[in-house]
């Protein structure tokens, strides 16, 4: 079956760890001898209680989340915390936008319903291909958090570490959307309020968000929160408020034990996908650079390492590339329709060899199109 | 397999079908030779918009839902929707509440972060075990819209037919919380403005809910009524505006097949499915009647088809006969803390042969006790 399966580049949902998968049909009707399969199981029995907790102490190991950080499972995705973080923590005041493309540009005009919405930052001016450098963000006296999308999906730029407020003088807590890197790399929590992130791209199925949130950032909802978005009444009750999404729960910790067994080298887990995740992304963007036949157009300081955006520069090929590539299963490879051109999202789920493929095949629609 | 499966009677998330499982296992590798499993595909992509097209349109078949109303698929949960439908409906006026039960009583306390909620009929004062007469409801002159939780999953208590407020001299419209008993009955489109559900008792996993509005009802949203849970901007994108809960479709759409081939002699889909629902509830209804040993509090006119919670006489014997009738294959019988004793949740994927199952043992553990 492993060596049958297309390679699926889709920029979420997105693929997933194939042992993932086979796991979650055996299990299908019955977990662990209990008679029951997981999407028919009570959220407060004792069952579904030991997948939940298990799935929180996994992704809690896996990315080093400090004991004063509550881990939330809820509904609503990327786009539903767009105003859900507002909600929480803007307390109605002012919040800080870095815009860096498609996603940090709906984050900031959703929140303006709910406080004023700054942007402090852009690089709208050269199309989303390089970051603004965080010396020259201005931040609000007043911001009540600063918001950043650390990996923009669409236009395919990642911040490679995160910026240090409280060195730039300000105290307010930074917001990090990481919904499209989450897990692909490591992140150092003492920059950091909040993060939040849908699923479905490198944790599990779409229907799950996963918000991380600082102790004292939690008791500050504005009055017209639903409760079942108000990060305190989540966490007061163990993410079981609201009935949580228990497949993409159960789906997402299988996902955390697979990506506990992984390694490369002497590195496990996320240290070994960063590795990984590197030497993929190396592979395609040192192809693309030496190819006078297609293109990426993103500064070299700030490439995501999980999509990765190109063009082939006679643009009336793309169809023949994409049907080519269907042929030789490489699936879900066209561009977001606002960039246009190629996408390969190269997830944690991708094997390097994945990588491999699409540049052989790149390189043989090269030789014969050229 | 079949055979040796527990009967669970879970409140939800709940059991499902078996077909649906099974087929659900057989192509989480691969659906219909597309090389991908349904969690990992775009929603924007083909083979994904073939799933929930087919979906809307069996929803719509099978509950004959007229081409005026929408179906939306969006994330949130019944909870969710306590704050959303008065974001979506109530323009900040007022909205009346009919109190029934636990359920009902949360929508109106949500409702009141967004507009005046008057509860204009109660059932409290009886312990929510008899539903108050709609001639005698005072609904207010000006309000946007009627709130009934039309199946008490709590308190077992259900509305066997849908108030007229037209006729009752109310011009709003109704909206109903169908969430646990959803496709279990035909549905008076008619009398209805708006409906929303849960999938996670009658049509599919936790994650997915559904959401039923007519046309005129799109456009009265609040301008704090985040995007994600807009009508019209759900509507105006086909569910696709926030990534929806894919896998919960696909397993609800899976749901809705497996319901249009359910018969009962010439009765066919949700049809046959009231049938069999009142067929397994009049056998567990006059059971517990006809015996001194067990009770039901709720009266005769407005008794769950899908939840039927019941009492021992004596209390004392709650435990060992919990502990029988998980060792009989009869699971998660145990009442809602809130109301103690125990609960049947017979949905539409209990099997007559469930009842008859918990019925003999019920009939036994009294013979040993008596």
């Amino acid at each position: 079956m492993a060596t049958t399966r297309p390679y699926n580049f889709s920029a979420g949902p997105a693929a997933m760890p194939e042992a993932v998968l086979q796991r979650a049909a055996e299990e299908m009707l019955d977990w662990h001898g209990s008679g029951m399969g997981v999407m028919e199981m009570s959220h407060r029995g004792k069952e579904f209680g030991v997948i939940a907790a298990q799935a929180e102490a996994d992704f809690r190991t896996l990315l080093a989340v400090p004991a004063n950080f509550h881990i939330l499972f809820i509904q609503g995705g990327g786009l539903g915390e767009n105003a859900i973080v507002p909600l929480n923590l803007s307390r109605g005041t002012t919040a800080d936008f870095v815009v860096t493309g498609s996603w940090s540009v709906k984050s900031h005009k959703e929140a303006q319903r709910y406080c004023t919405a700054n942007i402090v930052a852009s690089n709208t001016a050269n199309g989303h291909t390089r970051l603004p450098e965080p010396s020259t963000w201005r931040m609000s006296s007043d911001t009540s958090y600063v918001h950043l999308c650390t990996n923009e999906t669409i236009n395919g730029v990642e911040f490679q570490e995160l910026p240090d407020l409280a060195a730039l003088g300000c105290e307010a807590p930074l917001v990090i959307d990481f919904s499209s890197h989450v897990a692909s790399r490591s992140v150092d929590w003492s920059r950091v309020g909040l993060a939040f992130g849908g699923a479905q791209k490198n944790l599990g199925p779409a229907g799950l968000t996963i918000v991380v949130v600082r102790d004292d950032l939690l008791d500050r909802a504005l009055k017209i929160c639903p409760s079942a978005f108000n990060y305190k009444t989540v966490a007061d009750n163990q993410s079981m408020y609201n009935t949580p999404p228990t497949w993409g729960i159960y789906v997402a910790g299988l996902t955390f034990q697979w990506l506990m067994h992984q390694t490369e080298g002497d590195l496990s887990g996320v240290a070994a996908m960063e590795q990984r995740n590197a030497a993929k992304a190396r592979l395609l963007y040192d192809f693309i650079d030496n190819s006078a036949f297609y293109d990426n157009k993103v500064d070299g300081s700030c490439r995501s390492r999980m999509n990765i955006p190109f063009f082939l520069r006679d643009e009336s090929r793309n169809e023949v590339f994409l049907t080519g590539a269907r042929e030789a299963g490489l699936l879900q490879l066209k561009g977001h329709k606002s960039v246009g051109g190629m996408r390969a999202s190269i997830y944690n789920a991708m094997p390097l060899a994945g990588v491999q493929a699409l540049v052989g095949y790149m390189r043989e629609f090269e030789r014969k199109h050229a």
